[in-house]
């Protein structure tokens, strides 16, 4: 690889770790209460199981990037680099997907299986996992595209397989 | 490619297939009823927006296998198509995410938000779910499978790039 092509890739694995560390501190510190007949319901991320996913996730995913960061460049351990940069993209999806399901109904509820909507009661609490979904979907974008880079410009599959 | 390393991913696309179809029929025919109070609800597929991403996820990969199916072996398509499976196991888990979250929030509900349990009172619509859903991860880890599988045989990754 010629230094500007590590450089791109090596960019993209730095905004996918910042987007992944912000999704965890904004869902993390995700809360709101609110009073019902006297009663306080606090609303935080560790109620929902879809939620406690999505911060495992990324935080597994913060890990993989920053251990990626110190791989030397010259090393056949890139080959599985591409492989996991796989695996990370579609653990991305997975737990962004789930979290974003609980969300809608958090947000719309559903009249059909009796549950309400709870975004009206604890808006800073929907506000905060917005913006945890919007860092973890530009994360995986940002796993999307090193895995694209990596096929086109790593593996040459135009030059390696002839038709 | 030799005839046998043809022969996997064919058997592999077949299955994929093959689940997604069952995927499809078993959650679309997800049905049940129950009556509360003289009032009769009906549980389907179709008021989850979670499941419907589900059946239109899995109804796009199928479409997929199926043309990759008539694809001739000697064109430079097949490039874009280890790219395609990429997209298609990262739409696939989407989806299976989206809706085993809401499935679990079916089974167990989640008493923070106030939201009961359904799988109670609609029991039959709850195995399809299941079963749609276990179609479903088949489906997906097939596609990993698939991507695997051209990543070692067809790409030739530690042919190369030399350390």
């Amino acid at each position: 690889m010629t230094k500007t092509k590590r450089i791109l890739p090596l960019l993209l694995r730095l905004l996918a770790l910042g987007a992944n560390i912000a999704g965890i501190i904004v869902m993390v510190t995700s809360q709101d209460s609110t009073k019902v007949l006297n009663l306080t319901f606090n609303a935080k991320y560790s109620n929902t199981p879809a939620f406690k996913y999505f911060v495992i996730a990324e935080a597994i995913a913060s890990g993989y990037s920053l251990i990626v960061l110190f791989i030397p460049s010259e090393t056949m351990l890139w080959h599985f680099v591409v492989i996991l940069d796989v695996v990370m993209a579609m653990l991305l999806t997975s737990s962004i997907s789930a979290a974003l399901a609980i969300a809608q109904v958090g947000k719309k509820g559903n009249s059909h299986a009796g549950w309400l909507p709870i975004c009206g009661q604890v808006p800073k609490f929907c506000d905060h996992v917005t913006g945890a979904l919007i860092a973890g979907i530009a994360a995986a974008v940002i796993y999307l595209l090193l895995v694209l880079y990596c096929f086109f410009y790593v593996l040459k599959p135009f030059s390696v397989v002839k038709p």
